[in-house]
């Protein structure tokens, strides 16, 4: 069975439990925005996931993209597809009017791709990098690139990319050594290879902008060297410009999306932004695209559940415990504690992330749109820490948790057939791209939580637990333990390699909490569904409590007993 | 790279840590088995493993057996290895003299299984069953029947199959259609259709052994009417049977080892064993396969960290905390803590798994040919108790683990060409196959553990507490805490679910202490290393207390918040 979006369920999170029609109203952009064109467009594009992009997932699997001599063919449909999209105007749904876009609020971007990622995530490989080439663009460049350049982007005519990673220099970017050398024209001939580049060559459109990583005859070594180039693959006077694409990767999965190493070959192109600010612009980029691969994780995983879910109401085998002897030879296992338990525990991380992910969203919104200072800095400081939460969380619980859902269907589950096998696979890479998820959590507890000593989080924590439905001590009680927990680790000295140390179980204790605390919104809304629906919410908030969150208190256990241990070694 | 069989470690564990030649001498079968001799068997299958089967892992993968209107055409050198493999003895290692066998201990086909597995999982798949075979044609077969089949399955001449799983009757067994027809000349007509049979069609060996459960025309529906039949591919009259190869599936990975759809058309064979006798007749396969897939597992896990350990060896990124400046621009990657974790992690997890592997392996030959009574009691305890628990955690740990190596190649791991992502593949089906792990916790926590109200487990804990080379207060207070909770789910009334739903975190419970028990005989002698190598195994015991054993605490309060709800809930 292909992913069916549902969209009731989004929107039961979009509406009833988030309020964000209310919450975007109060926005000057989005004042004309109101429910009902949000349902209307969710509906729609939850209809064009559905019937169009859906259906090809299996084929971008078994055919996967084919490299022909320089030139990379798509699977069979993949290009008509894609241009039936960009041509509905989708890519364009949140960019600015002014840009040709149609000026939506960022959710509405974020539920489209969590339903195109979990539809067929190797498609959506392709139009998932346009979001932030655009922001890159449209902040960074000239404005001579930008007339260029940035309308044929945001509405996706132009598809986009992001050449950062070299062979040598992966999660390091500041080794890299692509060169950028001065042409009399006021461009710059581009030189070097890059590999792991995502839509570097392909038949979907005519075109395509790479946005290239490279250092300028006089740049330092290390990441202040880096100034950032936009190289196209065809130039405004149509000369196929040198940049190759000499092989695409095979890899475990996300086989309709070809993983290109591309070669660029004193390529002509424009500087974005300033010299040695390469790294900054390309942020731009990189934090839109963490929080498009947390709903890649939800997506998957939610497309994975679909698929079990089916499979335990049908299938029957053996006598379910405790459940009344009907006339058939065996139960459903779905009525079997240890299926209930893998497909409700799924539940309990597909809706709070959403709620999570779409709350992010509203937080851009109010970041970018925002008209008051409080408003806004408690915005920015929820992005800051939610990004790369979030990014790595429903990563990893897309892996395992499709994992967990391959073993419901037991043999039939390792078998191509039933397709499950292939979400597997396809979601093992989110754990990697865009920044490994080891990465996330150095981020998270270096960059983030440690740079003002934890005063933003407790901030983020404290207006939190103020804005809850109903008072939930235990959620209180965990925010002042993680509180308490990184004041420890703020006054730590001499112990470099601790918080590293520390940094990933923080990250799953935070991820916890913020998992929890959505729950905590969703659960006082629940009776606002009809009767027949309330059952599954109510299953997976129990499967939260019974299996999920008993590892945040694993978590602080590691936590602690390394800085107790450490403090036993310094004093 | 190809995995390496590196026996010094497992030597060490085998010799200095289980000092196995020395009980294994206490056996009167043994008694001619030195730790010379033993030591070059080991030494002499790890060679063959790295220079003969482990090359040919990925033509295995990439090439794949391939179906030819009903004949399996294996990977190209895949015949001549088992060809050298089975004329060189080596499926014959630990038969009975009287069989053609070479009477070695169980603990040398175990390791020479956790090498086979690690070098070449598909592979394996092959002579991985002939053991169970053997021990069912031995003990179940009639005279006629053995002098026609076990002396060429013994010595793997012929391989063998178990064909158990129907399309309706997976987990469920009981639930099978296939039918035996007497036939005038004792023999019975097999018809039916059977799936997911590992190697029920190939090019490696001249004639294949199936062993099939069917219905005898008047036997009761359920497990009591499933009665055991041997059909061969080739009748001894030269033959060919109706016994067909519909087709093969595709799966996730082990692509090495042909799943076949099989159909029994009519087809003659003898009857092995009483009828109606059939599901135990092939639990005994099942027992010997269960420890063969743990093996499976942490050999997976061994060749998957030996490749994410070399890369780590190598690969340079940033700069490493706490670590002194080099000359190099970014230090290597095994200095960066998220990385160490991962690989010290794996090892913990290795090289515990090795020693309950093999102990078992130890328990097995005492249950078999032990001469007093204490001895064989507490061998069948620790058999029937240990063998679920290994099949679960170590292949679940072989697909995590596997997939955190994996991570630690970042974009690298994703890709075929390190080949470890192949691993992450083919151990998935290690969860599924020969029981699914949550069947595997069922029958531990149902059918072993409160089966005698817990008494048993009481007596394996306190015999292997008593065992220790040191006191571990913590190994104990885990014991008492795991015999308490044991008492509390064998008092249970009224709530059939219950145990059911307790069974996967009981498993995970006892796994652990195993784990942490194997890690008390290994620290005993972490010592006798010499001083270069101490440092890994320190590491690895580090690892397990900071980052594995925490998982106890957990799983424990998931189980008394259950058991205390229930009460409250009850009361």
């Amino acid at each position: 069975m292909d992913y069916q979006a549902r969209t009731d369920d989004l929107w039961f999170l979009i509406d009833a439990v988030l309020g964000l029609p209310r919450e975007l109203a109060r926005l000057p952009a989005y004042a004309e925005v109101d429910a009902d064109l949000m349902r209307q467009v969710l509906d729609e594009s939850g209809k064009f996931v559905t019937e169009v992009i859906a259906p090809l997932n299996r084929v971008g699997d078994e055919q996967g993209a084919r490299w022909q001599s320089g030139e990379v063919i798509m699977p069979d449909g993949f290009r008509d597809a894609y241009q039936a999209f960009w041509q509905a105007g989708w890519p364009a749904l949140a960019c600015d009017p002014q840009d040709g876009g149609q000026g939506l609020p960022t959710v509405l971007e974020a539920t489209l791709y969590e339903m195109l990622s979990a539809a067929n995530h190797g498609w959506t490989m392709a139009p998932g990098l346009l979001h932030g080439a655009y922001e890159c663009i449209k902040h960074h460049a000239s404005a001579e690139l930008k007339d260029l350049y940035l309308k044929k982007v945001a509405s996706g005519e132009w598809l986009a990319t992001m050449c950062l990673t070299e062979p040598h220099a992966g999660s390091d970017l500041g080794l890299a050594r692509t060169k950028a050398m001065p042409l009399p024209d006021g461009r710059h001939a581009i030189s070097g290879s890059k590999i792991f580049i995502s839509g570097g060559e392909h038949d979907l459109t005519d075109n395509i902008v790479h946005l290239v990583l490279a250092r300028l005859p006089d740049a330092p070594p290390g990441p202040k060297g880096l100034s950032l180039f936009l190289v196209p693959k065809i130039d405004p006077q149509g000369r196929r410009l040198p940049v190759h694409c000499d092989r695409i990767e095979e890899k475990m999965g996300l086989h309709g999306s070809p993983t290109c190493a591309m070669r660029f070959d004193e390529a002509p192109g424009w500087i974005v932004g300033e010299p040695g600010k390469g790294l900054g612009a390309m942020f731009v980029m990189m934090n839109a695209a963490r929080l498009h691969v947390a709903l890649q994780g939800i997506g998957l995983l939610d497309a994975a559940w679909q698929k079990a879910d089916a499979y335990a109401r049908e299938r029957r085998q053996m006598r379910a415990p405790g459940v009344p002897r009907s006339g058939q030879e065996a139960d459903l296992i779905q009525d079997h504690p240890a299926v209930r338990r893998m497909l409700d525990t799924q539940r309990a991380w597909i809706d709070g992330g959403r709620w999570l992910a779409y709350r992010t969203a509203l937080e851009l919104d109010r970041a970018k749109r925002g008209t008051d200072a409080e408003t806004k800095a408690h915005a920015q400081r929820w992005c800051a820490l939610a990004t790369p939460v979030l990014k790595s969380i429903f990563t990893q619980q897309a892996f395992e948790g499709a994992s967990q859902c391959l073993q419901v269907l037991g043999g039939h589950g390792y078998v191509r057939e039933w397709g499950i096998e292939q979400h597997v696979r396809d979601a093992r890479v989110t754990m990697i791209y865009e920044g490994t998820n080891e990465i996330q959590a150095i981020d998270l507890l270096l960059r983030k939580v440690l740079a003002d000593g934890g005063e933003g989080l407790h901030d983020l924590m404290q207006a939190e637990l103020a804005a809850l439905p109903h008072a939930d001590p235990e959620l209180s009680r965990r925010a002042q333990a993680l509180q308490d927990l990184t004041r420890g680790i703020a006054q730590l000295q001499n112990q470099p390699r601790l918080p590293y140390e520390l940094a990933d179980d923080y990250l799953r204790g935070l991820g916890l909490w913020m998992l929890q605390l959505a729950w905590c919104h969703i659960s006082a809304r629940i009776d606002e569904w009809p009767e027949g629906e309330r059952a599954r919410w109510r299953s997976a908030r129990l499967a939260l409590q019974r299996w999920v969150l008993p590892e945040w208190e694993m978590r602080l256990g590691i936590m602690q007993a390394a800085l107790h241990g450490n403090e036993e070694t310094a004093g």
